[in-house]
């Protein structure tokens, strides 16, 4: 069985009804969204047998999920490093982990990664099937591939991103790009298709992985390997014809009852992504959209978590399901631990951001509450409602050891403490009789 | 004389040449715009004397452009460190600076202010004529705001946020406010007019402040005092009540050659920007309007750049003309110099990307130059045409010290290693026979 298997029948599984409750639907509307496709649980049967799994729906009718991706690499790998940025990651929210792990012993690192990670897990196969080949994209066989993913799919693996929507007739469509591919595993597979002159291996082994994924109920993220790796590349050709690939293997996976999510990009001017979610959604049946940031510049290395969190804000608003976050080290090396919290937190606030401006039911009230004890001068009520606490302690401390009510940005000149002096003088004012002032955008 | 009458004489000044050179326009293009109002110029005579003046030219027309504010407040004052916040706000490539200064001797520092300061520097008057009635808002008076505006306008300063929009009538639309008033000096002029229970003295001397303003060509930035403090209260009746005489106040300044960009919130949900820039156009005839963020959530303190940035790119894409930065330490407490340079960063993305988003011309050539280096792993030209170089080579040098090609990120799974060697393969490829997957966005 599968979730989707399950919607479809009617049924409403354990996790339909935990999902429903952290989003405030009814636990039916989460059934008819996953029976259409249109909302996915990645939640695979081991995974859940592990124990202290937490269900997470990615869906544009909810609540925009966030996913970290954590994971070594050949130079730069430790196990407890690994489990420190899934902790921070979990800490700060992130609704789902990617393992990303290209170097060390990758199985092990999974397995520990699984077992602490109480939310849906992603991975990247072809990273595993290269180790395998030792790193030579050529010798890569269906059998390989096949067998890591299941090896995978039986570990408990939640979703997992699959190249399998470029294809060899794309790659005239990418001599003018300026920056190629930028998909890792994009990459290889197409290294292995131009160079063998045959079609990319796992859109044609595509039913075979469904039912593996079927097998233990793995969700698809259909990964985009042409995403636009530049401002300059986006929304190009090559771009919308895999989407198109990818919308149809969407179908494809769904015929297997296998739940699917469609991955996009990458770098996008601000004035495209709303385009690129309509048509996402157009091509793909409504699948859910798990973008990377998208980046609105490429002049900000060091800074993709602010780049990627503004478009990603603008997806989000626009109907993307998941944001992928970019830490500060994008583009210049591997994240450290303070690097996935930064990261984290910047895509939690495009995330809300976006559900804000799409008014889902209730998702304003921790603001509005916020802000009425900012306006109070009550740190700490204040503080517990941020989204990171105690740097907010820390970073007031640091100026007001003696936390008084003022802070030093204002002091004397506290807007709040006018207004409170001012507010029974208004009380008591006049009826007023000009209102010729007022305007409300209603009018307009 | 002003750049306002010279403009509508028909005159070019020295400063309209610069500016039209830096944004790529013709002269007779900039002058036109000063001449409608919808562009300014904010260029202090007394500024321009002090030699090295570099002007900046704020409108909807052309490039965004971005405000630091820096300053002391009572407890936290030294003039060195005011100095080592403007270095670094100007190194960032701010384009204004205001001097917030509420402690210490404020003549003294914004003396020190203006002759480092190459770009246009604003003030807020009502803070020194707070300070010449020892922080009694009860007893300002006319004479005194008067005497204030004149000196600091004598001293050079070229833009000044004057708190005019705020009337009697207004006070009943806060009551019901989760923020009330969070603009400090809208809060002080506002406790002033409801215990004398008297109309708003600077609206009341308005006339007067622009023959000051027209005698050393001080620009005005008239201020929203009733701006949102919270999502809650965007978009509300107060706020754009205040907007409705700010409009009639651009005209009147219009009517003394005086030039006006006005101020704008605050804290407003991401789906109700582009209308509030619409709205700000439509009162006031196209006058300039500068934005404080806006930001998009209320739960992210410690992170307000990124919440500010994200309201920034959709405002910049939506017709503000500058961006007043939000640094870090917002709602924390006064931004120290490395907050200082992380606000002026995140709101210099914000208004590249919106720069991008409206397609001016050019404004997208050094993403693209930059990303030819990026995918040739050029690190240093990649570096170089960065925002902030110095940090880029700090991040990638504690993983890779010895610089080699790579990085930490991908090694051996380098998508651009892989593309190239993929590339000659393409390139020897047949005639795409099956075009059945292509597709561009122009079908849609």
């Amino acid at each position: 069985m599968t979730q989707m298997s399950e919607a479809r029948k009617g049924n409403i599984t354990k996790e339909m009804l935990e999902v429903a409750e952290f989003e405030g639907r009814t636990p039916e509307f989460i059934r008819e969204e996953i029976a259409r496709g249109t909302l996915i649980i990645p939640a695979n049967i081991h995974h859940i047998e592990l124990g202290n799994f937490r269900p997470v729906g990615i869906g544009k009718a909810i609540k925009t999920k966030v996913n970290a991706n954590i994971g070594t690499s050949t130079s730069w790998s430790g196990l407890e490093e690994e489990l420190e940025k899934l902790e921070i990651a979990l800490k700060f929210k992130s609704d789902t982990i990617m393992d990303l792990s290209t170097g060390g012993d990758l199985m092990g690192i999974r397995a520990a990664i699984l077992k602490h990670c109480y939310r849906p897990l992603g991975t990247v196969p072809i990273y595993e099937a290269m180790h395998r080949v030792n790193n030579d994209p050529l010798a890569l066989t269906k059998e390989i591939l096949l067998d890591v993913i299941e090896d995978q799919a039986k570990q408990g693996v939640d979703y997992m991103t699959i190249h399998a929507g470029v294809l060899r007739e794309h790659g005239p469509l990418l001599m003018d790009r300026i920056g190629g591919i930028v998909s890792r595993g994009g990459s290889i597979m197409f290294r292995w298709m131009t160079y063998h002159k045959k079609q990319n291996l796992l859109f044609e082994a595509f039913d075979e992985i469904c039912e593996i994924f079927k097998a233990y109920d793995v969700s698809f993220s259909l990964g985009d390997s042409l995403r636009p790796g530049c401002l300059a590349d986006a929304s190009d050709e090559a771009q919308f014809a895999e989407l198109k690939v990818l919308g149809d293997l969407t179908r494809q996976a769904w015929r297997h009852d296998v739940q699917v999510m469609v991955e996009g990009p990458g770098h996008v001017p601000f004035d495209q992504i709303k385009m690129n979610m309509e048509l996402e959604d157009q091509l793909c049946d409504g699948a859910p959209f798990y973008v990377l940031g998208p980046l609105v510049t490429d002049i900000a290395p060091g800074y993709d978590h602010i780049t990627s969190a503004i478009g990603g804000t603008m997806a989000a608003a626009s109907g993307a399901a998941m944001l992928c976050y970019v830490t500060p080290k994008e583009h210049l090396g591997l994240p450290e631990v303070e690097d996935v919290k930064q990261g984290v937190i910047a895509m939690k606030i495009a995330a809300h951001a976006g559900d804000i401006a799409n008014q889902l039911p209730g998702v304003r009230d921790r603001d509005d509450e916020l802000s009425r004890h900012r306006h109070t001068l009550n740190w700490d009520k204040h503080f517990a409602l941020a989204m990171d606490p105690e740097h907010c302690h820390a970073v007031r401390d640091h100026q007001s050891p003696d936390a008084e009510a003022l802070c030093t940005m204002c002091e004397d000149f506290c807007s709040y403490m006018n207004f409170q002096k001012s507010k029974k003088d208004i009380e008591s004012m006049e009826a007023i009789e000009n209102d010729g002032h007022r305007i409300t955008h209603k009018e307009l």
